[in-house]
């Protein structure tokens, strides 16, 4: 069993009121020195069997239909180690 | 300016109705073979100036403090190399 991500981001020329909310809560928070946040979604799929190159395309065509709406959103598939399980 | 990720994912102990929902939307989507979803936040942040222990201790404070709620989630923060800029 391995695990794959898939980052769901806004595309960079669409504007993300989340991000922007959070940014200009920073300074007033006191954490400078931060001049963009952009907000997005983390996937975390636990795949059944090998993650070989059929499984990514069929992952990589669920993100494209389903988990992500490429008009407004990018997405990237990683595979990451299943053995990396600690997470903080 | 670099960019700095965190990841914001609730803990494994925690009921995700979300992903919930998606994984099993999956099969009745017609894809199978994907045994767990987890969803989760994705911020990337713009770091003015360089990231050095002192900057990456503070954006950790912020995570902790702002970006996740530790009583229920878990968070990651990471460096991504900043000339990678092409996604999807």
């Amino acid at each position: 069993m391995a695990r794959v991500v898939v980052d769901v981001m806004l595309k960079p020329e669409i504007l993300d009121p989340q991000g922007q909310a959070v940014q200009r809560a920073l300074p007033r928070l006191g954490f400078q020195g931060i001049s963009d946040v952009r907000q997005g979604k983390r996937f975390e799929l636990e795949v059944d069997g090998p993650v070989d190159d059929a499984a990514l395309a069929r992952i990589h065509e669920m993100a494209e239909t389903f988990l992500a709406n490429t008009v407004i959103e990018d997405f990237v598939v990683k595979v990451e180690d299943s053995t990396v399980g600690a997470q903080k």
